[in-house]
């Protein structure tokens, strides 16, 4: 605990307000704490370092908190939702969003003008119809195989010409992603359709098989693991769960999450409950922090940068 | 819009107090709603329905529920959570929880006497090493091959001695079960564990093959489909995505959820969104309850029960 | 604790399926346990009781609910905001609300057609037009004085004539209603009105002191006191307040809400916290159900009836 | 609507990084857009400003961006809970507040080591005993008579000798701080204390009186109102409602809030539901952001700071 103290608005940068909020109450004070824990883990050199990544992260504007995030090397294995990869490959070939407003917009108007709306965002219909063309000439490029969603990735994303996509950046940094419901997508619609005329399987016991190996290395070499988890959903359980087999609990856990425990959800699921599964232990550090993470992970991010400096 | 009057507390059946509910506001009336579009789905022969199953609801006690649902054949195809099924196998071999309260236990301790959380339930840990000798012996009898995940179901399914559970009704009444991310639970750990030692493989290209080419089937045949989805997660993403391939809205499209949409995730999105995407159209009837399913499901199931009588 | 089981959804009453849902998990447990406690505090006859009313449980058709909560001496003294009053005034004087979509609505088109909207119904203006002439006329024949608002309310409530009005059947039974915030409310304004030609206060200072006093002599007499709260804001800070002085915990409380206490607010606080005020201590029963108020209240009520039958 | 562009994380103000959040979506952007708008309407020499005060806000450690605001005469009024009132007056004593942890701490141990806990926060049971002491001698000070709830705590906030005190701030620039339930916490029960022995009466009509006579001159005169509002409950539904006699809509209202519109309370309800009531039109300028204001609060006062500088 620290002691309490008001906090006092200025001109200052974000390390310095989020440092004060330190002092206070609530979620300001939740903030702060995440920001340490995640720091703490970053500075461990013995652990091994989750990202989880629920909710439209990259329609958001998120994508540059994530890739700063790789490239310097805070991240080892990204956990992910389907679709914040596909709309990374997206940005790639220069697709972009408009802003709109979900009180005032309909939606089937903005259907007749070819747009997908993603609550105060739209993107352009044929968005997907482009992904097509640019998905389907990268995948044809790769070798024949059993793919985890990992390697599968990490192909797609050698083959990809931006240096500022999360996959691209992943790839050069030997960053794994792991999408464990990966055909839950529009990417997975198009491997499935890649794979109909040819040998291209997506295997997701690999993906099993390879964070249940790094758990039994990991507890022999006696090194720690950390999770930075944005939202809730696969993500955070296939994180949570990884190390189950064997029992060797995460020692740092920080989750930026809307939702609440009062519906009995996992996605809701406060870090106490993970206790008695051995998800964490009783010196595990552990924050949730109630809060929209396009709000959190920008300040989060930016204040470690600028500690790190 | 019915006409506005307001409820009338008395002794009366859970159909008659819904009825009353059409006529109030806020989600008592969202209630009344949902139930008549499930029932209008229900009736129409011509509609492949689709059941979304996010969240505990095995634990919290919901089994009954979806197993009703599939014993008077409401439901063609469940896409669910790995763990609603996991513990529905644990069920099945007479695994039990027990209530305990969130604001007093102490997990720690809990951990200690051996049992798991999920919010105000508990299952014993060894709920999971019996797990493994049971469904090691089933999963040793399934032939070798490449499974989908509904068809590893259906084999798991028949080969269990439990006329109460999900997966075995499933498997009589030839209702599907997609889980687009098994491994992302313990019943995943258990097919990785198996798959160890011989050739067994989950090949979830298989399960998206079989919703698109239904759904190229039914826009021929020109059928209507339906989802009665509750929570969000994968299952939700997966069941309106179900239908963009080829374009082919669904009818009718009740949720049941406590996530709301203004922190712009796909779990709490309208589905008012989901015009825009071509998920439904606007002929199509749709209802959005904010409830914890474990009130409003088997309040919905009930009153439908009454109602075909 | 009860015994966990599974529900078993059928053709049955309220009642039936509440009580099956005491042994399920979530909300439904809840919903179970929270009609238990109020059960109890009814019968109990040494327990005043308080019910809470936020949130607008008038126009969303939950009218009835509370009146027979009153005829039939369930509740002592209510606590409201001033919203549920005026629209109970409203509604003896004929009017009704039209059910709308607020995901369909244009606000502007209705303050065109002349409605003001609450979420999915909405009220016609000219209601408060007419609230002006009706409640105007009544008020002038209430004697010169400073009232409590309780005290108000009776005079008021005496002189309506509707057999279903919450403020008419209060003033029969001697049900005190308490608005702590009157000013804010159309009601309010109207009071105001009303007392710039005249000697007319409202002096809130009376009904503190009336439950000041109260809490006084149940605390000498050994009584006992319980609170049924729908909602927060006021009408809870004020229901919990009541009992610190002199110090004499609440002895049942029950309180149904979505406000989750994450965000630290008085409205979504745990009854927990309450013991850390002495605002209920470890012996009083109680219980937290997260659902719209909409859906609980009339469950609770039915089940209460037919269990008093 | 802006352009739709990735946020860049980096050592920058917090003016900067929110400057950049207007580019992106969900709430990011709405932090962005409030701010832009509570810019826009200090800089509005035409326009009353009112500040909404819910939640805990002051022992939250929110209490100086309240002073900064008050001195810099962002506001003009303040519409508050008691409880805000009643801490801030505290904190002029002395008092402090220790951090607690909700899912450790136990709040009967709490309770016998004479703390009253506020979610993560707790403050000593003799703070109020303390409040006894100090606030009977101011109270004793003031003259007898008929009080506004703005005009006792103007007297109250002359004779705090604290200069960062909120009340103190407001008395010294002529900000009014109206408290519609002042009797709904500690400091109302103080003043119904003090008025046991002499005539000191709060007449809330005054509060009312005020605020109506306030929108006549403004609208007659031409003028605007604009609203921050942190928070539901009565503050916000007495600035809404005070622009209705007579009507002239708010030109400016930003609400930062976690209470969504799904469950029908005013609370949760949107701006765009105001418009319907006439308390904003069609050209006035809204936003509504989902965070914890102790998040919010902090990131926007220190923005303008630095704006404004």
């Amino acid at each position: 605990m620290n002691e309490w103290k008001n906090i006092k608005p200025k001109k200052q940068t974000v390390n310095e307000i989020v440092k004060q909020m330190r002092s206070t109450a609530f979620n300001a004070r939740k903030l702060a704490e995440a920001t340490d824990i995640v720091e703490e883990m970053i500075k461990d050199d013995s652990c091994k370092r989750f990202l989880g990544l629920s909710g439209a992260m990259v329609p958001a504007g998120m994508r540059m908190c994530v890739v700063e995030m790789i490239r310097r090397r805070w991240i080892d294995i990204i956990v992910s939702t389907g679709a914040n990869i596909t709309h990374d490959i997206a940005q790639s070939y220069g697709e972009e969003y408009i802003q709109c407003d979900p009180n005032e917009v309909k939606d089937l108007e903005l259907r007749k003008k070819g747009y997908d709306r993603i609550y105060d965002v739209a993107s352009r219909i044929e968005t997907m119809t482009t992904m097509e063309k640019y998905i389907q000439k990268i995948l044809n490029n790769i070798p024949d195989g059993e793919y985890s969603t990992f390697d599968l990735l990490y192909e797609i994303g050698k083959r990809i010409d931006d240096s500022d996509s999360i996959i691209k950046c992943a790839s050069i940094n030997k960053v794994k992603i792991i999408v464990p419901a990966l055909i839950d997508s529009i990417l997975g619609i198009q491997i499935w359709m890649n794979s109909q005329s040819r040998y291209l399987k997506i295997d997701v016991t690999k993906d099993l098989d390879y964070v249940i190996n790094l758990n039994f290395d990991l507890k022999k070499e006696g090194k720690k693991t950390g999770a930075f988890i944005l939202g809730g959903g696969v993500p955070k359980n296939f994180i949570l769960q990884s190390v189950l087999v064997p029992d060797k609990p995460h020692n740092y856990v920080v989750q930026v999450t809307v939702d609440t425990p009062q519906y009995g959800g996992l996605s809701g699921a406060t870090l106490e409950e993970a206790l008695s599964w051995g998800k964490i232990d009783e010196e595990s550090k552990i924050c949730t922090l109630y809060c929209d993470a396009t709000i959190a992970l920008p300040l989060i991010v930016s204040t470690l940068i600028e500690r790190f400096e």
